[in-house]
């Protein structure tokens, strides 16, 4: 146990030890640093994390976090209301969003059925999903999971939930062997999957 | 360029990816980790950092930090005032107290001697050590600095100074190969040093 000349650095480094990833070391390191820039910079640092805490807001619609109650993906008139892209947390769906090739809504579960972590089914936003598909305008949900057994899991049992909507298509993203993979390294799991779910070839 | 959906996750993204070896991919998960956590969690680390940079004192004596205006190493009697261990930062202060060998005091001198990064003497606290060995009481200096180009220039630099105090002697800490490094790995510089500053073996 490292003893620390002051009560104030101890504090500040329990606390940076607190953040995934980071352990005492870096955490003493962080908390160095932190003590050589100008104090407007530290209050400006630590008040931008208060602030997200305190002020941020999660759409009403899709759970997404937002400044408004309404975030700016649910209220742009451009997107396809009809589609509605199911993801774990919004860190997917801001990946989903880089690709540029999504233009519909999403619906943010805040993570997957995990058992063993002690997450249920009511943990997740899977209710608001069945109540928003139930209000109507939705033609197709696309459950974009992790491929692990939780992901699957998960997708398994909102699946079981929409099919009291028949008219509504549930569809999953592509699993495959990825761009720039060399297929000698793909394991035979994805591979098998790609081959089933072949399509046409298109130059 | 990410687009983030809430200007306030976009804004504590910008400021956790200020810190030292974490990217804009880390900081979004530093972000999105903070946002699950209890209110009163966030504020009480976002407080711990502000009050470490706006409450902690410098020690008055060897510019320790500290929680009052001498440090506890410096106002701790048990220890031997004669003896003052020069370090780059209290980092290097910190990992020699671990050792639990030494019982003198310290004087942290925040830095060194880089005229690269614009660091120049003036910069460090070389003066107030210099003024601290004038007082006198004090019978040996400790040169702990990194062997860079850096530290030894700033070594010598203290070294010329402290030549007008032919009483104090200057020490530097011992180079050698490392407790737990094979032999057939160690640099040939460290290698022959270590057979130069050969010591009586002792069993």
């Amino acid at each position: 146990m490292q003893s620390y000349p002051s009560y104030l650095l101890e504090n500040a480094v329990a606390q940076l030890a607190k953040l995934p990833g980071i352990g005492r070391k870096s955490a003493l390191r962080l908390a160095l640093f932190l003590l050589k820039q100008d104090k407007e910079m530290v209050d400006d640092f630590a008040k931008a994390l208060m602030m997200l805490k305190s002020e941020v807001k999660y759409c009403e619609c899709c759970k997404n976090i937002s400044d408004s109650d309404i975030c700016s993906i649910c209220s742009d008139e451009s997107r396809d209301k009809s589609t509605v892209c199911v993801v774990e947390t919004i860190k997917e769906l801001m990946l989903v969003e880089q690709t540029g090739q999504y233009r519909g809504l999403y619906h943010v579960l805040g993570g997957v059925v995990s058992p063993m972590e002690g997450v249920h089914p009511a943990d997740l936003e899977i209710e608001s999903l069945i109540k928003r598909v139930a209000e109507g305008g939705v033609k197709e949900v696309i459950l974009a999971l992790s491929t692990t057994m939780e992901g699957d899991t998960t997708a398994f049992y909102i699946a079981r939930k929409l099919a009291a909507f028949p008219e509504v298509s549930i569809t999953t993203i592509a699993r495959g062997v990825a761009i720039g993979d060399e297929l000698q390294y793909a394991d035979e799991l994805t591979l098998g999957k790609s081959i089933i779910n072949r399509i046409p070839y298109k130059n």
